[in-house]
């Protein structure tokens, strides 16, 4: 049986998705299939509105349905520490632990000869002109630990040094709830040599 | 920060997916929204149209373009046997095999009365319709080995009994690739008593 073409089509354009394969994108397209004309409906509006209503804030790159983000809208986040994270998602994950108040740069990627993406690719200009202002006291770069977010680190604590701000790393080590026994020699090293003085 | 309310809608509603949490709804939104607007209309127009053009089969209840579906239309298929299946996805199941060549039939669920899905739920009298038009040589129960599809292929069989039709149910038993050592005991019991004779 060759498989109706509407269906067919709508399988091959969920299995597009990252992560979603042939079995889940039919699973998906079925789903869809079952449901109400209204639910359907509701679905296909919320994927317009996401794609036409959101844009990226004109400071900090962050998604925003305005000109600016509801972080740099916002008058009570602490506007003189900046954390330099790759992607929108990396800010997500960072608000979810309500644990940082100041404002974010998102990079939009990172460094990756191989992808052929340099530094005019990511958005380093803006944040050099926002440290540049003198109102920032601080720049936390919170990359990925991995080989490209590193090089990239490299990169922006070059490019920050003799701005006269102080430029930091989030800590790389154990994560919480993880086990000595299966962490990898790598990380292993990096909490060693990351230690804190407790007494 | 609160998530802009078009990018947390779309997130809403991809987690109300089957088998999609909020990490991987975040991650399909986020994926749309970074790609070209022509992608995404595509993605939508995908969607609209499953919605819109595809149909049941007016004979097996086969998702379908057009009255009938392409099995039940192509004249290469025996129609003296009906394989009866609970929902869509098992026709495309068997259909990979390429080793059934027979017609299908779709009971669109099964009984369960917990869910309240009684036998007027399923297409149970659409069924016995087509056997007893007496075309029909052989039909196979080829529902999934559940409870409820043990359930609904026992009323099957009473159903059909003295109809003048063979009535045959799928093998259950060990899964190619399988390790008996693995594998659990109603299985194993089920392989053993329906073993076939070698020799």
């Amino acid at each position: 049986m060759s498989i109706a073409e509407p269906l067919q089509r709508a399988i091959d354009e969920f299995s597009r998705f990252p992560g979603i394969g042939r079995k889940t994108a039919q699973r998906l397209a079925l789903f869809l299939l079952n449901r109400d004309s209204e639910d359907v409906n509701r679905f296909v509006q919320s994927v317009i509105d996401l794609k036409s209503k959101m844009r990226h804030c004109s400071l900090c790159f962050n998604l925003s349905e305005h000109e600016m983000c509801s972080v740099c809208e916002n008058p009570k986040r602490d506007r003189s520490v900046i954390c330099v994270v790759e992607e929108v998602n990396d800010v997500m994950a960072i608000e979810k632990t309500h644990e940082y108040s100041g404002l974010y740069h998102v990079l939009g990627g990172v460094l990756s000869p191989l992808s052929g993406i340099g530094p005019d690719d990511l958005h380093l200009k803006e944040l050099l002109s926002r440290v540049e202002t003198g109102e920032v006291k601080e720049v936390i770069l919170a990359l990925n630990p991995d080989t490209e977010g590193e090089t990239t680190t490299l990169y922006l604590a070059k490019m920050l040094k003799g701005l006269d701000v102080p430029v930091s790393r989030i800590a790389r080590g154990i994560p919480i709830g993880g086990e000595l026994e299966f962490i990898d020699e790598a990380t292993i090293g990096r909490a060693m040599s990351g230690r804190m003085s407790l007494l």
